[in-house]
C-alpha cells in the first residue's frame, strides 16, 4: 500500500519527552478523506499512552484524538464531504461495522474493539495507528465529522473527546428539562457537562471540592454549586438529583455523591480512577439508585453532539498552545493547571 | 388505644437467646385486620436485628417479617377482606402514603420512611413494632396482601420477602423471553430467583462457587450453571448476560461478575454485605453497564408476585421447625445449612 511520510510529535518511550519524529500514512484509499490537522486538542488520555500508564503502549506513540481540519483530499467513493470541508476526528478511526454495537451505531463499544484514533491496530498498515499531532490523518468517510461553521475551530477540537464523552452519558440518561443534574469534577471533562446539561434545559448542580471553582462554575452554566468538604451542604442536598456525571479521574469517595441522588437515579462514571471505587450496598439499595460507566459515544451520536454545540454555540474552554510546548503542558495537565483545555495550534508544527 | 395481650418469641439483648415473651397489640381499629399467625418464614434480617447486627435494635425484639395467618377480627371501616380470609404480611406494616414513593406504589423507599413489621416506630402505641413470630397481629388492611388458594401455605410465607425481594428487581430490569439472566448466590433468595426468573421465561444462569450445587440450581430452573471458581467457565460467558441479580450478603468480587454482562447490562444486589464492595471503573465504563441496588418491593407489585407465584405454582423450599428450635434454626442459617428457608409452625408457640 502507498504512503506518505508526515511531521508529527511524539514519544518513543515512556520516559521520553514528545519530540517531533516522521511517520507513514497511507495514501487516500476509495472510501478515505485526507484532512490538513488546524488544531489537537489534548486529552489526558494522550498523557496516559504516551507514558504507557494504562500499559500497552505500542512506540512511537503519536497522541491526539480531538482533531479538527479541512479536507485536502477525498477518495474516489467518498459520497459525504468535499474538499474544503472542514471536519473532525475524534477517539475512533474504525470499526468491525458487523456486530450488534456497530449497527446500533455504538461503535465505541464495537465488540471486536473499535479501532483507535492512536495506539490501536492500523489494519491498512498494520502498524499502530498514529493521532492528531501531526500534519495530516487520512481517515475513512465514515470516522468523519461535521464541525458547524459558527463554531471557533480550535475551541471546538474538544469536543471531539470531552464533548462526546460527557454528551452520550447526558442524554442515554434523559437529562433535560425538569431534571436536577449534578456534575463532579470541573475539568476538560465536567466544564463540557456543566455547559452540554444546561444548554439541554436541566437545572445544573456543580459538585466541587473547591470553593475556588463556584464562581467559574456559576460562569459555566451552573445553576448552584455545592461543596463536598461540607457536610452540611451535602445533607440539604441528599436524595434531591436525578442524574449525577462524575468526571474524576483520581480516587474519591463515590457513596457520598450517590447519596445526592434521588429513588432511581444514577451516577454514571466517566473518569476512569486507577483503583477500584469502593461503594457501599445501602448506597444503592436504599433507593434503588445505580452507579454506571460510559465511554465516549458513536459516530452518528458525535455528529448529533456537533450539530447540538453549532445550534447552541457551545465550544470548549481552551488555553492555546505551540506544539514545542506539548511536554510543558503536560506537567501542568498533571497539576489541573489549565482552563479548560490545551488545544495545539498545529501550525507550529509546519513551521 | 386498648391493647391485647400476645404470646410471642423474640430477645431482650443481642447475646441473649429468643425466648417466650408477651407483647401488647393494639385491638383492631377501623381499617385494621387481626391475623391469626400460621407461619413466619425466617429471614436472615430477623438475625441480623435480633443480635443488633445492623445497630438500632430496641428491646425487646420479636422479629418475623414473612407471615402468614388467617383473618379473625376486621375494623368496621374495612372494605378488602372479610373474616377467615388466607393472607399475608411482608417487610412494612405502614408508610407516610403521602410522598413522590408511596403514591407511585413504592412505599419501600417511603420517603419518611417505611413502618417496618417490626424494630419500626408504632404510631399507634408509641412503641417499636413487634414481628410475625407471635400469636397474632393486627395490620392495616392496606399492608395486606391476598395469598393464592392453591399455594402450600408454610411454603408460602417466604414469598412475603425472599419472593418480592428477588421479583421486583427481575421486573424492573424486564426479565423475560429473550433475556439471559445470572443469578448469584442460591440461598433463600437466590432460590426464589431462579424459579421466579424462570417462570417469567428468561433463560436462568446460575452463577456459583460450589460444584455441589449444580444439580440443585437446575432442578430449581436453571438452564446452566457457571462455576465462578472456574476461570475458563468464566471466560466463556464474558459479556453474554443481559441481567444478573447478586444475591450475595457476604464479601465479594463484583467485578468478575460484573465481566459477564453484556453491553448496556446491569448488576442488581439485594443482599447488603457489611463492607463497601471495589468496582473497578473499567468494568463499568467499557461496556456502559450498571450497578443497581434493590429492597423488596411495594404493596401492588407483593400482591402481583403472589398472583403470579399462584398462576405459575411458586413456593419456597423449606424446611419447618418448631418455634423452641428457633435459636438453633439461626446457628444453622450462619452456616447457610437450610434448602432453602426455615419456615416457623407458629402452631408450636399455642401450644
Amino acid at each position: 500500500m502507498s504512503t506518505q511520510t508526515v511531521k508529527a510529535f511524539g514519544t518513543e518511550a515512556p520516559t521520553a519527552d514528545l519530540k517531533q519524529l516522521s511517520i507513514e500514512r497511507r495514501e487516500v484509499t476509495a472510501k478515505d478523506v485526507e484532512i490538513d490537522i488546524l488544531y489537537c486538542g489534548v486529552c489526558h488520555s494522550d498523557l496516559h499512552t504516551a507514558r504507557n500508564e494504562w500499559g500497552g503502549t505500542v512506540y512511537p506513540n503519536v497522541p491526539g484524538h480531538e482533531i479538527v481540519g479541512r479536507i485536502t483530499r477525498i477518495g474516489n467513493e467518498v459520497s459525504k464531504f468535499q474538499v474544503g470541508d472542514m471536519v473532525g476526528v475524534g477517539c475512533m478511526v474504525d470499526s468491525c461495522r458487523e456486530c450488534e454495537s456497530c449497527k446500533e451505531g455504538l461503535e465505541q463499544y464495537c465488540e471486536a474493539g473499535n479501532t483507535g484514533t492512536y495506539n490501536s491496530h492500523d489494519k491498512h498498515l498494520n502498524i499502530q495507528t498514529f493521532g492528531g499531532y501531526s500534519e495530516r490523518v487520512v481517515v475513512d468517510e465514515d470516522f468523519v465529522l461535521r464541525v458547524p461553521e459558527n463554531l471557533n475551530l480550535a475551541a471546538a477540537a474538544p469536543l471531539l473527546c470531552a464533548g462526546i464523552t460527557t454528551y452520550s452519558p447526558l442524554r442515554h440518561w434523559n437529562v433535560g428539562p425538569g431534571k436536577k443534574v449534578g456534575i463532579v469534577g470541573i475539568g476538560g471533562l465536567g466544564h463540557m457537562a456543566v455547559k452540554l446539561a444546561s444548554a439541554m434545559g436541566a437545572e445544573v448542580v456543580v459538585i466541587t471540592t473547591s470553593a475556588s471553582k463556584v464562581e467559574d462554575a456559576k460562569r459555566l452554566g451552573a445553576d448552584r454549586v455545592v461543596l463536598s468538604t461540607d457536610a452540611e451542604q451535602m445533607k440539604e442536598n441528599a436524595g434531591s438529583l436525578h442524574f449525577i456525571l462524575d468526571c474524576v479521574s483520581a480516587q474519591h469517595d463515590i457513596n457520598s455523591y450517590l447519596s445526592l441522588l434521588r429513588r432511581d437515579g444514577s451516577l454514571t462514571l466517566v473518569g476512569a480512577p486507577e483503583h477500584p471505587l469502593p461503594v457501599a450496598a445501602f448506597s444503592l439499595i436504599s433507593s434503588r439508585r445505580t452507579f454506571a460507566g460510559s465511554m465516549i459515544g458513536g459516530i452518528a451520536e458525535t455528529q448529533e453532539m456537533l450539530d447540538f454545540c453549532g445550534k447552541h454555540n457551545i465550544t470548549s474552554d481552551i488555553e492555546m498552545i505551540a506544539i514545542q510546548d506539548i511536554n510543558k503542558a503536560y506537567e501542568r495537565l498533571l497539576k489541573s493547571d489549565v482552563k479548560y483545555r490545551f488545544v495545539i495550534d498545529m501550525a507550529s508544527l509546519k513551521n
